[in-house]
């Protein structure tokens, strides 16, 4: 265990070093500056470090992914800049965001630059499967753009099915964890098995990590989690404890209480949140949205032991348990 | 020069086909409807033609080329998408824009997924030297977001040189048409020479072409244009007349009524916009104009003459002198 966090901290480290050095223009400082501070702002390096362990799983070195993990970070840092804007999201990790400290034109074209850089990163790494490796990555940032019009369109929609939301999130969340795993499996030059084994092992993980972020937002330690609970009902956000409650409870005041956080676009007191919190629950809702993510969880696991052991296997499995238990 | 046209009208038809034929899905519709509405929006389809022209022009086929050529075009809606944004532009060849027609969340996100689906595209082409085309394609991105940054800069700079505005319009403007010259010679298999003589061709095309477009607003035919002349200055843009402008009127009457276009960010009425082209004719600011257009397309049509003589080359004489005539 402290084996593998040393290790963590040890690519972690050397992918921020990458990361901060990549971005060496200076002009137009309208441009580079706002891109230097979103990509200094910090975060796990989840994606980086998912990307590199799989093409080490089939053989490859840390040298061989590291170009493509720091163009997933770029990447997903250019799907926060972008979204930001959309929420109308003032702060992220503890820092204004783009379109806040500069302004929205700004955050567009740094996102948009993202991108650019993304691709130049990417498209550095030495693979006979270039190909393929940069199609994985023009299909993740396809699905998460329709996983963020997804997104939107639920947000102005009442009658949003469960089976809809994992559709949604799946694009959204699982889709770029999903590309991780496959550049890294193309890198390794794993076989097409391979690929489609570390793909879905992704896609399990992304969804037991989504579902467990609603979970949170509900049942979490507030000190641990490092801010009030609720806050998704306050949003009136469509989550999957939402939408579950909204299948099973059908009528009466339970009912109407349920309604009114979608009419309403939310709630907006301390008591509201609570009453909410005791329907979820009276129904069975958070046992069942904590045994999603454990059957996602395990469906992860299964798929990730088919593959040979490895100690980048080792650290997968380690890291996906780190993930999942929010342990850092 | 009849086939010549005709040439153009089928390549162009064939083009505009694949174009709307790749938008294939219609979920999510808040994605995929705008994606469909921009694409259908019409154009001349100058940077596909070029780079099928360039690929042709070395020995490769239509074929080849068309599936990067849909990917280039595809790029420049997404620059016009988000441009269009930034610029608070309304509409866009006698339509709604997107942000209009929908909203600027709408805008962002569809030029998102243009940026996707340009890759996806480019991605099908056949060519042992995908990497190189895949690199090209995205320094193309880079310098044109750096290009639009250093715009959004100027705007708000009173003391921008010639020399910047240059260096700006190089990367807003030539830098796309270079992508395309340089992508097609590589699909077409060009040597290293032939990449850099079409580099610089397009390079000196795009730059005559921008500073023509500048000039056209202050001398075109108001019938022939399709638009009321000054718009620019009514705007307060800083083009290649007003700065060019600026270096040689250096005090007295004229240059107070320069500077307040800059300090007063444009003009208001017709008198004044007369009293400027009054200054540029007095100053010999539109002869100078019209030589600088003349020289880059000197220039252009030196480098096209260095390849070796085919269809396609005289396809791309026939082209520039139309794009520069806007004899369409």
């Amino acid at each position: 265990m402290n084996d593998c966090y040393e290790q963590y901290i040890n690519y972690k480290t050397q992918i921020d070093e990458r990361l901060f050095s990549f971005i060496d223009k200076e002009k137009p400082k309208s441009l580079y500056e706002p891109l230097q501070y979103i990509l200094s702002g910090g975060g796990k390096r989840i994606r980086p470090m998912i990307l590199i362990l799989s093409c080490e799983a089939f053989g490859g070195r840390f040298d061989d992914a590291i170009d493509a993990a720091i163009a997933i970070e770029i990447l997903h840092n250019f799907t926060l800049v972008h979204d930001d804007i959309m929420d109308k999201a003032n702060k992220r990790r503890g820092r204004d965001t783009i379109h806040k400290k500069w302004d929205t034109d700004t955050a567009i074209l740094a996102g948009d630059e993202l991108v650019g850089l993304a691709y130049k990163s990417l498209l550095k790494t030495k693979s006979d499967r270039i190909g393929d490796i940069a199609k994985a990555f023009t299909e993740g940032i396809i699905e998460v753009c329709e996983g963020q019009s997804f997104d939107k369109e639920f947000e102005l929609r009442k009658d949003v099915k469960l089976s809809e939301y994992i559709m949604m999130i799946g694009k959204k969340t699982s889709m770029l964890l999903e590309t991780c795993a496959v550049i890294g499996t193309l890198i390794g030059n794993g076989t097409e098995e391979h690929l489609s084994t570390m793909r879905m092992f992704a896609e399990n993980i992304g969804l037991a990590f989504q579902i467990q972020d609603d979970l949170l937002d509900i049942i979490a330690d507030e000190k641990k989690f490092g801010k009030k609970i609720g806050g998704d009902l306050r949003e009136g956000k469509k989550t999957f404890l939402l939408l579950k409650a909204l299948e099973v409870v059908n009528d009466g005041n339970d009912r109407d209480k349920l309604d009114s956080v979608i009419i309403n676009k939310g709630v907006k007191t301390e008591d509201n949140i609570k009453d909410i919190k005791k329907i979820y629950e009276n129904y069975g809702i958070i046992d069942f949205a904590q045994k999603e993510v454990e059957c996602y969880t395990q469906k992860a696991n299964e798929y990730l032991e088919r593959i040979m052991e490895s100690d980048a296997k080792g650290m997968l499995r380690w890291f996906s348990q780190m993930l999942l238990s929010r342990n850092f």
